[in-house]
């Protein structure tokens, strides 16, 4: 990394964008936001993205039980941690920031961006903590929550074992009543993020397990807080729980972070709410680390376009058709062939589309945790699947590109795309895979609602439209917009039709159907950012109140106006394959 | 591996299908094609891929310029070439076998799903022979062909320089013509596979070069062979011809071929063909070679479907949503899940697609070795960027699918999928990208030929429906491919009349146009092979002639019938999708 070509910069003037001039109740002075989202793109770019390449190669090790970190992975938690960046948006009793969700979404986007593997450690503790919040007792919040979000401390959530990964109602980790009111955990757990590792002193798992007798499935599952270290009689955290690292997965990436099989041998846990009612703490977590993980496939997109656009204005090949561009260069800068602009626009609509969904989500996220409505809620319980599930998939496919637009030097390590590729192809799978966002979404959000929560949404669709009616110059944006609020909700209803006659229709549909979405969601953002935008630009040609933001310049704002073109012209068409695809239904997935 | 789970088992019966069912003109007995068949599959099956993920996890070493491959890759080289299989389909004359493209492109495509970083060499090699057989002198061909159709000498194309992958034009290796009559080659290539390694006692290089005063760009570039060790005083080829390996790279996958950088330090090089013609010779090679990749890609589709056919069959998790389908478990297959099943389906019908598309081309290479008409030649010279392009696209789909069938399994090396997806993405990138493939379809095969080669194909579309215009049974296929058949060449124009005022339009729509014609080809081909089926299974019940393969039972006509209806249905919208995004053109491209 040199100063002139670092390898990553947060996107900090689009995120000014979005928190500045998209949101409708922005009247607040949000310098200090600013400042602080300032502060976290210096660390990520200075601390994370120099080291991400070096974690790869290093990888983490496993010895008698214990899982070493690459060094300077673990020296960077440590001066994360003790920077105070845990606790952004966590409350000031335990001594979080109190910050928003939307900030800590562009935050969280960016350490994924800038190091992909460092980040999960940061996150699974957060998601812990807020179980632990909103289901444990005073006496866990006390013990437990100050340590975490300091980051002396760090969190896991172990549901996965080896026969079940999706479906939790398999579990067969036990917990046993003790004499002293908690329990004693047996079980295996495979797939712990950082499970085991040396940069916290203490690893606080929640373990989803079963109470003796209880009800079969996930209705019989209870949540443990178990931590690696039991205090001592000297008051220190030392005595081990009977807790330990059984084995380190050899995976295609995130080398930086270990996976860790996790062996739990009457191990004491406290319960964190009711017994058999553990699943819910464990969906509370699990929704907001889905909509971390679609942050995680912005941040891959954008790190791929970054990396991309910066290799395409230096690397020269062959001459534009169109005629010489680089007159001192024996071939033309790869960026002047279209289908290099093509791939480059692709990545970067999928990482500012992506990115202003995800900060929709953010705002609903700080709504419902304060007083929001039912519709809010509804609203972010559908599009968490679509953020989760969609994001995730154009990421894979931003960071394809990356390697493309690389050609053969994308294939090498050494161009550092190929590890963007391997570490992002996780982001699919976990936190439920793009199939269970899929279903999640059909089945139970929208269909489980009776089009309740789409609703909600096309209703935003055709308001928007309805409110531009007369705005020339969008009209093109809107046309289509228009079109696919309605055609949502109407092949909803057949897909609602066909699914009462058989549930198997559902899952048939699913994957179109979450991509549909996906697609049509995307266009919604697009077109919002390109009606502010144009808005800006109007309102400073007529010499009125332009951006707030500083870095939002004219060249800023008819870019979007430019790219949203490009999503609506290029990207959008492909829901309509998706449409087709998902209305012809079970009958031909049945010989294989 | 075990008898009963096998890591990967050749297609025979779909290949039979395609060499006995669905070629026009076999009427001859292949018996000892299918006894060739089956012998390639076995060793493939048995020697190849059970040492796949041995091969990656050990990879290549360097040391005092000499490359050491993984040692059970070395043996099976050196059992594959001494059992023959070199020269499968070379004239007998140098010690080939003279078997039909045909038979070679479904061994072709066994050896890379068995093992994609086996299968280099060997095609590599049998490329350089064909370019000095079409372009060497007697001499050379004496004095090489037969070792390396025996191979004991294996061959490389050397191409690339680090400052020119796809401008060819670019390279700036030299060869000064010597007092003897031949040439001293100088210069640096990168990305020479097997450059440098230990199972072949020499390594023929064929290099582009440039002869002084030689005009600029590709018409000054001339083809020499440069062995890396040259015959001594006693007729011994032990003689170092200052040829070196200096560097190999990291990188994501085919770890256990060694990606070299070579140097050329006034090595002795005797010329192929003419000054200034080599790039004749190096297109001839690189055509088939596009050919070969395009198996590649057929390949991985084969084996991902194979893993995940096997790993859906076997994993439980949930249950059905239209009911419990295995009592005696805690959970059903995962294959009962509609969308696993869409997952399969997609890497199924691309790999028999593509193995149909494969089969075609093949059919025309062996056509047009012999006496092809000039319509054949076009043909071919159009299908094989499709084929290259679109089967390499489609196996990247395939192997990401694996992953994503596998779960959070897919990730971990264990599972053997994850190479696949890292092994496989090389096929999009090495001979030729998928951008350089789309422009030159466009550009040079279907434009510069005023769409004729495109009318040949469109014309056996449209004859295929003319001929099928009564059949009711496949009625909906053939409406739709029909439709095609006149919009493929309707769109075509429309690019023409856009590309003739702005050739930059060209690059524009490219990418798409290619993947519409690959949806639109492989339409035909699954049209064709539904109709096939039908006919044998009409005529099996009617008591007439059945199919001459033995292996081709009612079950396996059925499932084609059934395949080739999901990839009209679930596939080809995709073509629609490409459609829409092609024709807008230039213009939004211009603001990145």
């Amino acid at each position: 990394m040199t100063d002139t070509n670092p390898e990553y910069l947060a996107p900090l003037q689009d995120m000014h964008f979005l928190l500045q001039e998209m949101q409708a109740n922005t009247d607040t002075n949000n310098e200090d936001l600013l400042f602080v989202l300032e502060q976290a793109a210096r660390f990520a770019e200075r601390e994370l993205a120099p080291i991400n390449a070096l974690g790869d190669s290093q990888g983490c090790t496993l010895k008698d039980g214990q899982v070493t970190l690459p060094p300077k992975m673990k020296a960077a938690f440590q001066s994360y941690a003790q920077a105070g960046w845990m606790g952004l948006s966590m409350p000031e009793q335990w001594g979080g920031q109190d910050l928003p969700e939307t900030l800590a979404a562009c935050v969280g986007e960016i350490l994924t961006a800038a190091n992909h593997a460092f980040s999960m450690t940061p996150a699974l503790t957060m998601s812990a903590c807020r179980a632990i919040m909103g289901y444990g007792t005073d006496e866990l919040k006390q013990t437990y929550l100050s340590k975490m979000i300091a980051g002396t401390w760090t969190g896991t959530m172990c549901m996965t074992e080896s026969h079940c990964g999706s479906d939790l109602g398999l579990i067969r980790s036990s917990a046993q009543p003790t004499s002293d009111g908690h329990y004693s955990i047996k079980g295996n757990k495979i797939f712990i993020s950082a499970g085991s590792q040396d940069a916290s002193d203490n690893i606080i798992h929640l373990v989803l397990a079963r109470v003796k007798d209880a009800p079969k499935g996930i209705k019989g599952l209870s949540l443990f807080l178990v931590p690696a270290k039991l205090q001592d009689d000297s008051g220190q955290w030392i005595a081990p729980n009977q807790v330990s690292c059984i084995g380190i997965e050899e995976k295609m990436g995130i080398h930086a972070n270990p996976t860790c099989s996790m062996a739990f041998e009457g191990s004491t846990g406290y319960l964190i709410g009711k017994e058999n009612q553990g699943i819910n703490a464990m969906f509370a977590m699990m929704n907001e680390m889905r909509l971390g993980t679609a942050m995680q496939g912005v941040g891959l997109s954008e790190r791929s376009f970054q990396k991309s656009l910066s290799y395409a204005k230096d690397r020269t090949q062959m001459r534009s058709l169109s005629g010489v561009k680089a007159k001192d260069k024996e071939a033309d800068p790869i960026i002047h062939h279209p289908d290099v602009r093509r791939m480059l626009l692709t990545q970067k609509v999928f990482a500012q589309g992506g990115r202003a969904l995800g900060q929709f989500c953010a705002q609903l996220l700080d709504e419902t945790q304060q007083d929001g409505s039912k519709e809010s809620q509804m609203l972010l319980d559908m599009l968490t699947p679509i953020a989760k599930g969609f994001c995730t998939e154009m990421g894979l496919e931003s960071a394809s590109h990356a390697i493309q637009i690389h050609g053969g030097h994308g294939f090498v390590k050494e161009s550092g795309v190929e590890q963007l590729y391997r570490d992002g192809r996780i982001a699919t799978l976990y936190e439920g895979t793009t199939g269970i966002q899929a279903l999640d979404l059909l089945g139970r959000k929208v269909l489980g609602t009776q089009g309740k929560s789409l609703m909600v949404f096309t209703k935003m669709m055709h308001t928007l439209c309805k409110e531009n009616e007369d705005n020339q110059q969008q009209a093109a944006l809107l046309t289509e917009l228009k079109k696919y609020s309605k055609q949502w909700p109407e092949l909803t209803m057949q897909l609602g039709g066909k699914a009462m006659k058989n549930p198997d229709e559902v899952g048939a549909a699913s994957f179109d159907y979450l991509m549909y979405s996906g697609y049509v969601t995307l266009a919604y953002f697009w077109a919002r950012m390109a009606i502010t935008s144009q808005q800006l630009l109007n309102s400073k040609r007529d010499g009125k109140q332009t951006a707030k933001s500083a870095t939002v310049n004219e060249e800023f704002l008819k870019g979007k106006i430019a790219n949203a073109t490009f999503y609506f012209e290029r990207i959008l068409p492909r829901a309509e394959a998706h449409r087709l695809s998902m209305m012809t239904g079970w009958h031909n997935l049945q010989n294989i």
